[in-house]
């Protein structure tokens, strides 16, 4: 009897545990190791086993506790985002490890160039993922790579929708059909850039009516710009639509992304990065980006000009950080100058917090910058020659 | 000579990997124990060494591997929260453990009651965290709840950025200043609730004007919806605010956070929710979701309805589980109802991902959820009948 009493508190604390949650179980790690060691002998027949790879190329592990701990952070990142991906019904998708001291031949065979960078194999397309190592931003991505890489536009709800989308480079195309050999070749161009950049396109004369397209046209939309540019000389080849987007690829501001930080990082302008700060959710964040996104869209037409806009909000690992590095709080918005190479910096003022420039007050700032009248290696300067 | 070269070369190697994302260097965990294991001898000490203290009261860990390593994941999450927070100027944060089977006394002298939630202790306020246990989540929470209660509107961009937030409670007041008593009733107020209930007021009449608001009037806003209703009986004591709030905490639709997960699938209407799935930053989902609003502005009268949507972007790791348990694709948008108890799921039938449903077919398809007339036990039932 006592059994009989023990089994049913244990089976009612069960139920209470399990019931509470039910439809909403977080994936916790489940000690299972489905991430692969690659090796000169094995990393063919692994490879084959999957729809997608993904390979992370990680440098030699030192031998400290730091180190070892460090390490098996990232490794138990991997593990929990092949573990949730053993659910997934339609793909395959493995998990690999490369050393880059132990496994080099794997990573020359493989053409991995960049230490600490994940490379995903699917289809025919190698992509570099060079962001955060954590099992949901990385999953977040991975969802987006097998995607179809052109979403079709048919009706004024998904054509807002479409509008809605302002943080990402986007193109949008008008086409007769899915088997029109220019939306092949559209198509195509688009598995180039895919998931970085967003394709779309219709084959509804009234949506193309109302974005002013003509047929086998297609429109390339910087981020937070309102009016697109038509890419010249349609009909195109993929390779037109290529190098177009080539030429174009870095906008007058663009947000950094969890997903791509390093890779935006490491596209300075002369050494240099203009960074602004700004929570979005936030109405003081919200009033400084409408002011920059004003000063961006009158200076779109300036090749120079590439500002980094960070939402402290999709970093919050980062923020104590970046306030200590810059010597600046970012409970309130900032825009500023930072040398790559020493992460000086230097950061426009503003009297209050009640109060942010007005558009012409930042355009000055930002043009002062740009002719290098404000500079932070001259800051650096200055502290010394004052000390 | 050999050892300078050595130096060398390890200074540049260093150099190299610094340069490199100087500015951008995302924490990883340092292997220092920062979390206190808090114990009856020891936790009144503990705490009063830090402004905030955050505790998590967690089950007793298991024997078996798999129990280890889980709680050694969610023990590294909190380490890490704990080192990022190393770096705060203004504030000292600190981090504790308590075992809800060997530091029981401690859980009941500090009045944890939920296991497996976490506690913050902010001045006189004991907050309770019921999300997801990753670092992320968890630092954005907390800098959340060292903010003000309360954020002033002083001009009309900001106006903007407040009409921008549409995901959360909100509240707007009018008063005289900062110093008005009516002005500290509704602060006293925003602190029960904060961070969770965002609390807004202006001093400004010209802003006052906009929003129709009288002086000393309050203005309680639900998400999604455009008009606000107006706090009855002005001038009002901190107990009108809260009893008020009390009454209209279950919206018609509310957005599942990754900080409050838990706690909102608690709380359940007759053991079912009513669940949408929609990805906001793809068109499909934008559409359905721009739907899935005019229906919930359409029924706010209706005290038994409250919707959860469900982004799929910011919930990754569950994605592949909740395809699974409910048997749903999650590449185009899913409503349905789900019983919190097993799990069991109906779900809306939409014949083409191109058209989505009308609002008025999405409010007959609610209003049959509503009679009972559409049921997942039901749905069961059926099932066994067929089978």
């Amino acid at each position: 009897m006592k059994w009989g009493w023990l089994l049913l508190g244990v089976l009612l604390t069960c139920a209470y545990l399990c019931w509470s949650e039910k439809g909403l179980e977080f994936p916790e790690y489940d000690g299972k190791d489905r991430v692969h060691q690659l090796t000169i002998k094995n990393y063919k027949s692994v490879m084959k086993r999957y729809d997608v790879m993904v390979i992370y190329y990680h440098k030699a592990v030192g031998e400290d506790r730091m180190s070892r701990k460090q390490f098996e952070v990232e490794e138990l990142a991997l593990e929990l985002a092949a573990q949730v991906l053993d659910d997934l019904e339609d793909e395959d998708i493995g998990f690999g490890l490369v050393d880059s001291k132990k496994d080099r031949a794997v990573a020359q065979k493989l053409g991995l160039l960049e230490v600490d960078s994940i490379y995903i194999f699917a289809d025919d397309e190698i992509i570099e993922y060079d962001g955060e190592l954590a099992a949901d931003t990385l999953l977040e991505f991975l969802y987006d790579v097998i995607e179809e890489p052109v979403e079709i536009i048919s009706n004024d709800r998904e054509l807002k929708g479409f509008h809605h989308i302002e943080e990402d480079i986007k193109l949008m195309g008008y086409f007769k059909s899915a088997k029109s050999s220019h939306f092949i070749e559209y198509d195509d161009a688009a598995e180039e850039f895919h998931p970085f950049i967003k394709f779309f396109a219709t084959f509804e004369p009234k949506i193309a009516k109302k974005l002013n397209l003509k047929m086998n046209e297609v429109d390339f939309y910087e981020p937070f710009m309102n009016k697109p540019v038509s890419i010249p000389g349609k009909p195109y080849m993929e390779d037109n639509i290529v190098s177009f987007i080539e030429e174009h690829d870095r906008p007058t501001l663009r947000k950094l992304k969890p997903h791509s930080m390093y890779e935006i990082w490491e596209d300075d302008i002369n050494g240099q990065h203009i960074v602004a700060f700004a929570e979005e959710s936030d109405p003081d964040g919200y009033e400084f980006l409408e002011i920059l996104k004003e000063v961006a869209q009158e200076n779109t037409e300036n090749p120079d000009l590439s500002i980094i806009w960070i939402d402290p909000d999709d970093f919050p690992l980062m923020v104590p950080y970046w306030e200590k590095t810059f010597g600046i709080d970012l409970s309130s918005p900032q825009i500023g100058v930072v040398d790559v190479e020493d992460a000086d910096s230097v950061w426009m003022e503003m009297d209050d917090e009640e109060n942010m420039p007005t558009a012409d007050e930042l355009d000055t700032w930002i043009e002062d910058v740009m002719s290098g009248r404000i500079n932070p290696v001259d800051e650096d300067l200055e502290c010394q020659v004052i000390l």
